[in-house]
């Protein structure tokens, strides 16, 4: 099944340190229901096991193509978006989605031309703050203030739906509008898509590295790293900055004998 | 706790002859996390039980005070409107739902002055005919063709998800229209502020300096700089920010002697 289904497929749902293998059976479920397929287990704690494949139903064949990985980086590097869920963390330097549908409709934009993440954390204690910090945006369902801890599974019930919601009004969007002017819709170029995980974490290294041997990170307490890092997180760089800023970085830090 | 409280608490959740009590246990669940409080249960097979205790995690006070009765009629003979959940049988009679969203804003429209119900049929089977008919409305929640069956508490996440948001969103443009609203809005700190647009002219100009020294515009068709300067300048940087970029680029480019 083609072209429509390919932004769905981009969808990565990973689950992080799950406890209860039901769970993980119960989210593969709702993964199902709303036509995502990729999921991701960081570290399960018990996996494969009965009760997640009874908790599936129609949802074991995503179980079997599960990808089970051993850090949420390697979950994400390739992810051009990686959204985590946090009722309790906040990170103020990560760009927060208020709602579900504004983050649907944010990531089934970007799942049209490259991978995106949601990721979830531990049933009682949720996300580290590595782990958050491998987040690109973080995401708070608006919940009662009295009790706001949904199920794990549930969450991924309520976030699929969402994405399902959000790709559907895209493709009817695009739908009513069919014409022949509409065939040959250009893909967004690729210069101009956010860099991967990976790339924006080697640049982020690099410009630690030569902000340390510069002597410029001489006040720890200043946090000077963490709030450099934070703007270039939260600006947003296209692939094409990225690399030039990548570039300008490096010519700034080449030894003199070298130019 | 009270008026505000009151749409909330006119919504009634119906569940019909649940066969598994873990799903009356998660049901309660999930309406407790969107600050439903109200549970009817139509025959259930198998309650009060442990399994749903132990579903129902915080939800618990929703199961002690749950009306048990024996049939549809009886939980929604003074409901103002009932949405029947169906999957399957579509009663075209009945006015239609086709999103999540679009029932709830209506639901709690109405149940700012009266109650409401939303009805889940059996596990298995949905809702008999009879029952369709004791109801004002269907809603159909859109789901992967290939398998839209979503587990019953799964449905009711869904839903009560939705019906929070749209009371949250009434009672949002509501208090927009209160004055105090300005109340304990912090005024912003001087460094959160936007650089003038001299200081920010200034970080160009070095930046411009800086890579020119470095020998990085040496291909001018390439825009390299413009490029640069543009995203510096939709970034956005805050004062403290911009600050701090100045000093990291003064520091990258401090003659080797100097350090």
């Amino acid at each position: 099944m083609t072209e429509p289904r390919t932004a769905l497929d981009h969808v990565r749902i990973v689950l992080v340190q799950t406890w209860h293998p039901g769970n993980i059976g119960a989210a593969a479920r709702a993964m199902r229901t709303m036509g995502l397929t990729q999921l991701v287990l960081v570290s399960p704690r018990q996996f494969p096991d009965e009760e997640a494949t009874r908790m599936a139903a129609g949802g074991e064949p995503l179980l079997e193509q599960a990808r089970v990985v051993e850090s949420l980086e390697e979950a994400v590097a390739d992810c051009g978006a990686v959204v985590g869920l946090s009722a309790r963390l906040r990170n103020l330097a990560l760009p927060q989605f208020e709602e579900g549908d504004e983050m649907a409709r944010e990531l089934m934009s970007l799942a049209e031309d490259m991978p995106v993440a949601l990721v979830f954390g531990r049933e009682r204690s949720g996300l580290t703050n590595d782990e958050i910090a491998c987040c690109t945006h973080q995401l708070s369902l608006p919940a009662n203030p009295d009790y706001p801890i949904l199920n794990l599974s549930q969450a991924v019930q309520v976030c699929a739906h969402e994405l399902y919601r959000a790709w559907r009004h895209r493709h009817a969007d695009q739908k009513s509008r069919t014409a022949p002017a509409d065939i040959g819709m250009q893909s967004v170029r690729e210069k101009d898509l956010p860099p991967t995980r990976e790339q924006m974490q080697h640049f982020q290294q690099s410009l630690a590295t030569a902000l340390q041997e510069a002597g410029f990170l001489n006040q720890p307490h200043a946090q000077t790293l963490e709030r450099l890092q934070n703007f270039y997180q939260r600006s947003s760089p296209t692939r094409k900055e990225l690399s030039l800023l990548q570039g300008a970085l490096r010519a700034l830090t080449r030894p003199s004998d070298d130019t």
